[in-house]
């Protein structure tokens, strides 16, 4: 049988992660691809780190040049993380036509280019399954399984923290502050968790998914992001009562000429017929989300991730998984490490590169100009004709009210009030939100959810 | 840029379907893996024949034989279904050395042996990603995405039609025979609905994802099988009000000795330490299922299909899609068509081959043997000690009643009787049932359908 050895870099908790998995499923792996995957070297931040499982010292060193420069090393995992020292350490294997393997979304995120242009330049390959939604093959579903579909529309879940997060808080009408905390102390959240609950996580991961189904590089710079840091039990109770539960949804949508054209008649966007050699344009975002609690995206709970995709050909498709963790993301490598093998055996390195500008030279639309529905809880004093001065703001901006809830209170008292608003560019609605927050009836900062109805 | 010529048989439904989809993104997905696709030749049935897209006259032919004769033609489609003549077409091209891409789950069922073995022998290959749930690359993620996992249990709702039927059932509680008769009227169920309803389809599906995650060619007549024809409105509600929904699942389990060991203190299946160089045992049955409403499966609905997987590394994931259809199976005939075309490019053609025997030379268990947990309903007159008597058959048959529902009615009327019974072998629970049954006091046949609770 063929053999292929591995070098790897990092081995921390992903990397002995997939050291483990290798241990376990080796051989299975070996017999269905028929290819023998050997591990030759570990680089190792020191040898007695803490790792989830244990790595024999006699395989370890603490130099990575060690791995990438071992002649008898055909592949290289990056498993280090961060945007440091990996970047030279993936350059410097791709540079002597080493493929890697990484799962480095930040760093694809910032030097995605760079690096994909140089494995060009060196006859190799770059694999990342393992960088979005690590127990989910959604790209190689994207890539490959939808490879004859136009991807009209991706929602996904990619961030486990978050929805862990907006999961408890709902099932427990716990605030946003206590949960991190025990969070945090369970281990599903960070410490500090900002990458994760500001959404630049999400962000990240959306990026390459945009940038794979829309064929052009997605820069991670334009796509707007709000995290779930200002969600409170309050929405997500009033959400609920609407039928809807909160989730931080990246969102990948083709949306042609829907921003220029609200039929306010119908309240609903219609699009005008294609122009040809126009750019495509794409709503690409990470934002809290209120889906219908009917839709399949709002049982994803606890730490799972997912992705819905609808694609022209296919429909709607839908992957479920866990995200993160040493075990998910072994497995998307050793399905990278699979395919690498491969295309070693074969000498077809470069048979799916890492990214193939397509078609589609889109653009990435600015949030203002990108159409929704709204969610919207004001604070306000309860008296007389406040209603009406906050209606007459949203109907001279001409966005439509679908619904409001003004729970019972006391006169003179603070109280919420609820709108559901009808599809408009975020431009106006945050226009319209910057003067109703003036009015002296309006008590704090008014709090806007979009709504999304997947239609 | 490098071209590839596709000859297709079959022009009906789904390969005017294919063919459409080719129109429509042929050009993208030429852009995304840097190789032309050009059709050739369709061979159709009549030139006339009805088909939902159509087919331009000069491509057309009613000779299959010239497709696969063509020397320019580099890759075939098979596209005609059923048993007969669609083999012939297939091993006519793989004999030539052309790669093939079929969507026949019936033909793979009965004939797959055949057929990769002439694929093996012809240095050629045979794609089938279209056979099982079109919408959803699952033949990918596990071949491909999961190959570094042992698949220890997969779920799947695998045939539309009785996916619509179900949920018709369940959300207008109405019955199996009005609610059949309505779907063949809107050509959601064919006349005669038997190969759907019965489950013959969904065997062939299992079979074929059955093979693939163990490794060993799984005979189809070795799947136990049990179609939705007998399942009432009655049992759909009790189900609902036990907190269940009841889907027709393809189940394949790895079961190791669970069969052997119920611990019955615990009323839970235990297994005993792994016996080495013994056959890999797994349950493959398809059958009415009770699943929790909190689970993910219950809330497919409609013509869509899933498949659960769990991966002893990637741990619990779903796929969610149309599962038939011309545009879902195009979608999948694409994404091999694509496989196909750079296997072509890069001299690949057996890079992943149709089916690799791998490592676990295992056994499909018998029903009798596997174990389960039960939902029973009876039909028993009313009156004193007939619980007693019953529950006395299950007893020393060994069998644990976890609840039973007895709805109020009127002594010496014939009234319904629910069990919910604890975990044991479906061989037990058959005989116990045949003994109940004969009960001067159980009216009509004990209806039994398996619960499955995902642990």
């Amino acid at each position: 049988m063929q053999q292929v050895n591995l070098g790897m870099i990092g081995g921390g908790t992903v990397g002995s992660g997939v050291f483990h998995a290798l241990e376990l499923n080796g051989a299975l792996m070996s017999s269905r691809i028929g290819v023998k995957v050997n591990v030759r070297k570990i680089a190792v931040k020191a040898f007695d780190e803490p790792r989830p499982y244990d790595i024999p010292r006699s395989l370890m060193t603490l130099d990575w040049q060690e791995v990438v420069n071992d002649p008898r090393v055909d592949v290289v995992t990056e498993l280090v993380g961060g945007m440091g020292i990996a970047r030279t350490m993936i350059l410097a294997a791709l540079k002597r036509g080493k493929p890697v393997i990484t799962a480095n979304k930040a760093l694809l995120s910032e030097h995605g280019e760079e690096l994909f242009a140089t494995a060009r330049k060196f006859g190799t390959n770059l694999y990342y399954e393992a960088s979005v939604c690590g127990g989910i093959p959604i790209i190689k579903s994207l890539r490959e399984g939808f490879v004859g579909n136009r991807i009209t529309h991706l929602y996904g879940i990619v961030n486990g923290t978050c929805n862990y997060i907006l999961t408890r808080m709902k099932l427990e009408g716990a605030d946003f502050d206590a949960v991190l905390k025990d969070a945090q102390k369970q281990g599903y959240a960070e410490t500090p968790p900002d990458l994760d609950i500001d959404g630049w996580d999400s962000q990240h991961k959306i990026g390459i998914l945009a940038s794979l189904a829309h064929g052009f590089w997605v820069d991670h710079r334009t796509i707007h992001v709000e995290g779930i840091r200002n969600i409170t039990a309050l929405d997500i109770q009033f959400a609920n009562e609407l039928g809807y539960t909160i989730k931080l949804l990246g969102i990948i949508k083709t949306i042609d000429d829907m921003r220029l054209t609200i039929d306010a008649s119908k309240n609903k966007p219609t699009r005008k017929s294609n122009i040809v050699n126009r750019k495509s344009q794409v709503q690409v975002s990470v934002y809290p989300t209120l889906v219908p609690n009917t839709h399949v995206l709002a049982s994803v709970n606890h730490v799972f991730n997912a992705v819905f995709v609808r694609g022209d050909v296919v429909g709607d498709t839908l992957f479920y998984g866990r995200g993160a963790g040493k075990d998910a993301t072994a497995s998307a490598v050793m399905s990278d490490l699979a395919d690498a093998a491969l295309d070693l055996k074969f000498g077809s390195k470069q048979r799916v590169p890492p990214f193939v500008p397509h078609e589609r030279n889109g653009v990435v639309v600015p949030i203002d100009e990108v159409v929704s529905q709204y969610f919207v809880r004001l604070n306000v004093v309860d008296k007389p004709g406040v209603l009406a001065k906050i209606a007459e703001i949203f109907g001279t901006s001409h966005i439509g009210i679908s619904s409001v809830i003004q729970p019972e209170g006391h006169e003179g008292e603070s109280v919420p009030l609820i709108f559901m608003l009808h599809y408009a560019t975020n431009g106006a609605v945050s226009k319209a939100l910057v003067r109703i927050g003036r009015l002296p009836v309006v008590k704090g900062k008014p709090v806007m959810i979009r709504v999304e109805d997947f239609k």
